[in-house]
C-alpha cells in the first residue's frame, strides 16, 4: 500500500513528519539522513516541500522505519497553507448551479469553457480532518422576509473536492507552462469546502463568495504524493472549444473514485474524472498573470459532480437546492446539514492501491 | 513627528525592525529591553505584532535610538501577510462602478448598505512600495473580437486604499464585536490594489476578481500605529439603513487626506472620510461567521472615492472607463496606465502630524 505524508505527535512528544501506511505511522525522521532529518523534525511538511523534488524522492524511498499505531498518535494540519485558491472545474457542478440559479439562461457562463474559474479563499481557516465545524452565523435575506437577518445558517452544505498541494515554488513573472505544472505539486488531499448557501446567495455579488466559505475548509491529514497518482492519469474528453495555447494540453484527469458519506451512509459516488479542467491547467492559469506559486499553496478543484443525480458532490445539488430532500436509510430526510451530522469524504484509485486520507467533520451547534 | 514601524537593512546587515521618523530610521532594537529585543531582531513585524499591545506600547515608548539615514538602508515588506482581504467600503466608488457597468439599474447592489462587501485576495503577491509592477498578461474578450485572447492587459489600473494590519489574533468561533475590533489592529498603511480591468470584466462572474488583482498589491514600507490615528477619528454621516446590531456603532472615519500621483502630478485628492464602512465594522463582519483573525492579516478598505470627479481613487473612475481621458500637465493623456508610468499614493492627517508612508510603483513592460 502506498505511503502518504503528514504530521503526527505521539502522546507528550512534539509533532513531526510521518508517513502513513494503512493504520500505521512510520517515524521516518528516525531513519532519515542528516540533510533530510531536520526537515522531518518540523511540525509541518512545509520545509520538506520547499526543499524540492530531490528531497521528496529521498523521503519517498524510506519504507522501513519505527512504526506507531495511527490510533495512538495525534495528527495535525499537515502543512501551513500559504494561499488557498478554490476552482470551479467540474462542468456538471457549474452547470447544475447555473440551472438552479439562472433557470432561463445557459447553464454555463460565457467564460467557463475558456478558463478555469477560481477565487481566493481563507487560508487561516483550513483545518485538518476530524475538526468539528461550528454552524456559522451570517447575514442572509430569507425569501419573504422584509430584510436581512444575522443568525445561524439554515443552509449548511459540503463540497467534495480534491486539493492540490504546492511544494516547489515558482518565480514571479514566470508563468508556469501546463507541461511543467505538475512538477510543482507535492501531493493531493481530499478537501471539504464547507459552504453556507443562504449567506452566499446574499453576499456574493459582485465580488464572489466570502463569509459563506471562510469559516472552515477541511482537508485530509495525510498528503498522497502526486507521483503515486502518476500511473492513474487517464485521458479525458476533448475540451470544446480548444483552450487558448497557454492552457492547452492533451485532456486528462485522475482516475480516483470519490464518495460522500452522511451519517455513515454513502449519499454520493463520483470520480475525479468528472473534472473538466486539470490541475496543470489550473496552475498555468493561476500563474499566467505573473503571480508566483508558494510552498503551501492549496488549490481546490471545486465541487466534483458527475452527470448522474447520485454523483453530485454537494447537498445543494443532491437536494436540488432543497426541493428534493434526500431520504436516508434511517428514514430521516435532509436538504442541508443538521447539527450533529457527520460528513466523511473518501477517495482512492479503483484498484485500491492508493487511498486518499478521509476528511471527516461533524457539525457542532452555533457557538453563540 | 510620529513614528512608523517597518523592516530595514543597512548595507551588508540582516534586516531588522526599525522606526521611521521623517528621513531617519531609528534602530530601536539596539536600545530595547531583553524581552522586546529578540522580536525587533526579526526580519518582519510579525513577532512583535503577535506579542500584543503591551509589547507594542514598550516599542512605541522608544523615541531615542541610534539613527541611520533612510536613504542609506534597504527597506523590505514590513510584515508577512497572513490572509489578505479587500473590502469595497467607499460608497461613491461602488456607486461609480455600478453606474458604469449597470447603467440601467440602481448604482448599488441590494447587499451593499447591509454589509461591508469584501473578498479574499492573494497574500503571496503583496509587495513593498518601490517594487516595479510588470504589466500582467491575462485572458480578456475585447469588444468586437470573436473570442478571448491572452496577452498583456490593455487596462492596467490602480486603486487608492487604506490597509489595516492585524496585530493581535482573535479566537475561532468568537466573533469580534465592533467595540473591540480596533484592539486587534496594529496599524495602518496605504495600499495600491493594482487591477487589470479587461481581465476582471471577463473573469469575475460568478466567483469574483481573481487574476485581475492577484499579480500585485503594493503597501507602504512603514506601518503607522493605529493608536497614532486615534485622535483623528471623526464622526461620519449616519448609515442608512441602520446596520444590523452586530455591525452597529456610532459612525466614524479616519480624517486622512489622500492623494494619487501619476508621473509626479496629483490626479486625485480624496479623504478616508469617504469610507462608509469603518475598519471596526469590517473586522466585526469578517469574524461574524466564526473565522479568526491572524497576526499579519491585511484588510484593504477598497478604493476610496469622494463625490467630486477629482476625488476618485482609480483611473477606471477618473477616466470613466476610458471615455474621458485625463490630460496631464505635459499634454499627454491617459485612460489606463502605460509602461513606464509611475504611480505614488500619499496620505496623512490634515495637520501634518501623522504621515502615512508613500506607496510607489512603476509599470514595467510585460516580461514575456
Amino acid at each position: 500500500m502506498s505511503l502518504a505524508y503528514g504530521v503526527f505527535a505521539p502522546a507528550g512528544e512534539p509533532p513531526r513528519v510521518g508517513a502513513r501506511r494503512g493504520d500505521r505511522v512510520l517515524d521516518v525522521g528516525a531513519v532519515a539522513g542528516t540533510a533530510l532529518a531536520p526537515l522531518l523534525a518540523a511540525g509541518s511538511l512545509n520545509g520538506l516541500m520547499a526543499a524540492g523534488p530531490a528531497a521528496w524522492q529521498e523521503l519517498f524511498a524510506i519504507d522501513d522505519a519505527p512504526e506507531l499505531a495511527l490510533a495512538d498518535v495525534a495528527v495535525e494540519l499537515p502543512f501551513a497553507v500559504a494561499d488557498y485558491v478554490d476552482f470551479y472545474s467540474s462542468l456538471e457542478h457549474a452547470a447544475n448551479v447555473g440551472r438552479m440559479f439562472r433557470p432561463d439562461a445557459e447553464p454555463l457562463l460565457p467564460n467557463w469553457r475558456y478558463l478555469p474559474v477560481g477565487y481566493h479563499g481563507r487560508a487561516g481557516t483550513v483545518a485538518v480532518s476530524g475538526t468539528d465545524v461550528a454552524r456559522p452565523r451570517g447575514q442572509a435575506w430569507a425569501s419573504g422576509a422584509d430584510g436581512p437577518r444575522y443568525g445561524p445558517t439554515r443552509a449548511l452544505d459540503v463540497e467534495l473536492e480534491l486539493g492540490f498541494v504546492i511544494g516547489a515554488p515558482s518565480r514571479a513573472e514566470e508563468p508556469v507552462p501546463v507541461s511543467r505544472a505538475l512538477e510543482h505539486v507535492f501531493g493531493v488531499v481530499l478537501l471539504n469546502d464547507w459552504s453556507a448557501r443562504d449567506i452566499q446567495a446574499w453576499e456574493y455579488q459582485p465580488l464572489g463568495p466570502f463569509l459563506a466559505k471562510s469559516f472552515a475548509t477541511s482537508i485530509g491529514a495525510w498528503v498522497v504524493p502526486a507521483q503515486s497518482l502518476e500511473a492513474y492519469r487517464v485521458p479525458s474528453a476533448p475540451q470544446e472549444p480548444e483552450p487558448l495555447e497557454h492552457l492547452r494540453e492533451e485532456p486528462w484527469a485522475y482516475d480516483l473514485d470519490l464518495s460522500l458519506e452522511l451519517g455513515g451512509e454513502v449519499v454520493a459516488r463520483t470520480s475525479a474524472r468528472n473534472l473538466y479542467w486539470s490541475a496543470a491547467q489550473q496552475i498555468a492559469h493561476l500563474t499566467s498573470n505573473g503571480a508566483r506559486l508558494r510552498t503551501g499553496d492549496l488549490l481546490g478543484s471545486g465541487t466534483i459532480s458527475g452527470p448522474e443525480p447520485g454523483s453530485r458532490g454537494s447537498l445543494l445539488e443532491l437536494s436540488w437546492n432543497g426541493a428534493e430532500p434526500l431520504t436516508l436509510a434511517s428514514g430521516e430526510t435532509r436538504t442541508f446539514l443538521q447539527d450533529g451530522d457527520e460528513v466523511v469524504l473518501r477517495g482512492g484509485t479503483p484498484d485500491g492501491a492508493v487511498e486518499l486520507a478521509e476528511v471527516r467533520g461533524r457539525v457542532a451547534p452555533s457557538s453563540r
